[in-house]
């Protein structure tokens, strides 16, 4: 045992996860296997790790990060709670229940600190090129280290991919963009609301990214926010100055022209067209080759690559419960590896993925999605010992959720959820979040002051 | 000889020179490798091909074009025509010396369409990795086809690096910068002035990024430009609303603080700040590792790895001399594979090169660094059957261009130079570059209007 090799690919809250299953074998005194993660940031936290750069990075390769200022989370913090590892262990206090990024960052950080695992991790570190051996059924694996600008392989029996996919922006054509003369970006390099003050925003997309930056740059202050959908609207409520319309059919000059026949001038467009899931590292051939969905094709129990047995994907379905469901999913990549769980063989995973895959393509409704994703995630727990929680309590939490948003997409966030985890009720933030401007942890963390209590909001000022 | 395999990574200027070489070669009947040549973008012309997108591109590859709206050649044309195929010829009337984008694009697509040049191209196919394979002595590649996301291999015999080097952006962190409220973005990711009309700019850098942008932001109603030097400015007799200011030392919201002691509050910050050569598809022993200079070391002539005697490398160097600089290396590299060419030994090679290093380590000024490049070219067409051209005439030219700039900033590009190739003058553009909003090859090849020599700037409007 103690002679194999596990090389994890990224350091984000999947990858992170990975090192926590590990670790907390070690600790019960079993032998684990040799670990080695690599990450391309400078820092751990993946998606939750801000940086002001766009495009590139510090060394020229795409940014991994698609995150901005002022983004808060967007579904309850009590959903994504780690079941080894609750907000109130972390915080010692109750803090609300959709806290800003800087926060939960630190919620995830709190957990690895507790480890030795930043040892394992070499940073700035990418994977670069990847060939299987099937004469040694070894992985043999070209990291780059950017900072030295040096290469090196390495070599391993389990490879461990735990790159995300929400950073590489996917990002059609529209006649007539190419001219526009206004700001285009991809929601990926959008960097805070900001820069869009007074501004007139149309945003292309009806997903998540177009729903939360529509809302955070119409609380700082833009002059309006279309939002253009291809299928289906959003359908929120909307306050007045944001709305949705149908598809852009083109653009002429700084008017953007609609499917429905009505056109109107803009002074920036943010795509909010969503991502690719993008292996540059590997042959095409273990590629993950998906579109976002609850159960991507070739990965029996949402994990393990049908490519190659030894290849092993975290994190890549679309998310509802994120950072818990990739703790279930490291757990079981765990025990497979420590050979606790035996595979069906190959023509049973296929049929056994299958089966969820005509699940998913059965559902339509939110709450049947969620559903969807509780049954894949209690289907994981029985392999392992992760801590069990009840989830169907957090089923009901997202359907809340969804409703809530619903209700009011702009006061959502100040509801409040109890932990499924230690029974802890949120408390609600001192400021509502529409008014709350400052997302820094010490603002958080700290007590509300009489001036941000009469301080009116910039939209109205 | 026809069992020889040469791969060309790149099809802008630089490897579309290495296919006109060997097309030359073809036509006189004589015998040439097996060529193949990878282009990433979707079309020929590396940097002269405009792209909207920013960032990374439709698949998800670090965008290669820094190419901007509005961007006419920054020096004569008459400085950079091919020996084998002159302006008079592709265009049939004589052009003035500084055409736009659009019009050096077409040139440069006329001569490459003589031939059948594209057959040997395939596009949306990037470099993944590149291993040696010392036993055969030839280069595996692994290529990526963006499209079909499939990865494949090819040996080659030769391999011709010919990516550029202003594709990645070199970004230094400035204190505060992370919390700027505008937009801030590389050079690189600048698409044009429109964006930034009646907008406060500050531009950090001090080549001619930095004095390009700055100038057509101007000439496009920006409210303002600073442009900020780390060591020397560049001195130009700017225009009321354009300025110089030493480093920035640190940003406080949307103030800028400069070593003189100054502050100012900005709109917008562009990293005028230069790029880094980068080759992540090459083990680290066979990158270029340079930074920015006329004769980087490890470079042969400067095209031939000193690391690999089968690796060649063309335009890396900095630029005075572009498109015929490129062909005179395209050259060289050809005749050296047809064998036509014997180096010397490494020793012997090292010295040419630490020769010539050292030549240009004595070199401080312009026309110095101009007469260095000149005689670089010089030096390399004794080797070939390139077209000769008068050299010191085309030097001549530059150090006048280096003095027009000095003289007037927004007019040196009305300035007029005569072909070394075939003696034609050119002809003054019917509107002044100032003047000129309008930079399409339709527009530039037409004739102008009573409404244009009557239509006031912008910036005085």
């Amino acid at each position: 045992m103690s002679a194999l090799k596990v090389g994890i690919i990224g350091a984000g809250p999947s990858g992170l996860a990975m090192l926590r299953a590990f670790e907390s074998e070690q600790k019960k005194g079993n032998p684990v296997p040799e670990i080695k993660c690599y990450e391309k940031q400078d820092n751990w936290g993946g998606m939750w790790n801000y940086t002001w750069r766009t495009g590139v990075g510090q060394y020229g390769e795409p940014l991994h990060g698609s995150m901005y200022k002022y983004l808060w989370s967007n579904g309850p913090k009590e959903c994504l709670e780690f079941a080894d590892y609750t907000f109130s262990e972390h915080f010692d206090q109750a803090i609300s229940s959709y806290p800003p990024r800087e926060v939960l960052f630190d919620y995830i950080e709190g957990r690895i600190k507790q480890s030795n695992a930043r040892e394992y991790i070499q940073f700035n570190t990418v994977a670069r090129w990847v060939d299987y051996l099937p004469e040694s059924k070894q992985f043999r694996v070209v990291f780059d280290n950017l900072k030295k600008n040096e290469t090196f392989e390495e070599l391993f029996d389990y490879l461990v991919v735990a790159t995300g996919h929400f950073s590489t922006p996917n990002m059609p054509y529209f006649e007539g963009i190419d001219s526009f003369p206004g700001a285009v970006m991809h929601a990926h390099d959008f960097r805070g609301a900001d820069q869009f003050k007074d501004q007139k925003l149309l945003l292309i997309g009806s997903s998540y990214s177009a729903e939360d930056i529509g809302v955070q740059c119409y609380k700082h202050g833009s002059a309006g926010v279309t939002i253009s959908y291809r299928s289906n609207p959003i359908g929120m409520k909307w306050p007045e100055g944001m709305e949705e319309k149908p598809l852009v059919t083109h653009f002429e000059g700084n008017e953007a022209f609609f499917k429905d026949g009505t056109s109107e001038s803009y002074d920036a467009v943010i795509l909010c067209t969503g991502y690719q899931h993008k292996f540059p590292f590997l042959p095409d051939n273990l590629r993950l080759k998906t579109k976002n969905c609850l159960y991507p094709d070739g990965l029996y129990k949402g994990v393990v690559s049908q490519a190659n047995e030894q290849l092993l994907f975290l994190g890549m379905q679309d998310q509802y419960y994120t950072f818990n469901m990739f703790d279930t999913q490291a757990w079981f990549v765990r025990d497979y590896i420590l050979d606790r769980i035996q595979l069906p063989d190959h023509a049973e995973r296929a049929q056994d993925i299958a089966h969820w895959m005509a699940t998913e393509a059965a559902t339509t409704t939110g709450d049947e999605h969620i559903d969807f994703q509780t049954s894949y995630i209690r289907d994981l727990m029985r392999y392992t010992d992760y801590p069990p929680f009840n989830l169907d309590q957090v089923a009901t939490m997202f359907k809340s959720w969804l409703k809530d948003k619903e209700d009011n997409i702009l006061s959502y966030r100040d509801k409040v959820y109890t932990s499924v985890m230690d029974n802890t009720k949120a408390e609600k933030h001192h400021t509502s979040w529409m008014k709350e401007l400052d997302d820094s942890l010490e603002r958080y963390l700290g007590e509300e002051t009489l001036a941000d209590a009469q301080a009116p909001h910039p939209a109205n000022a």
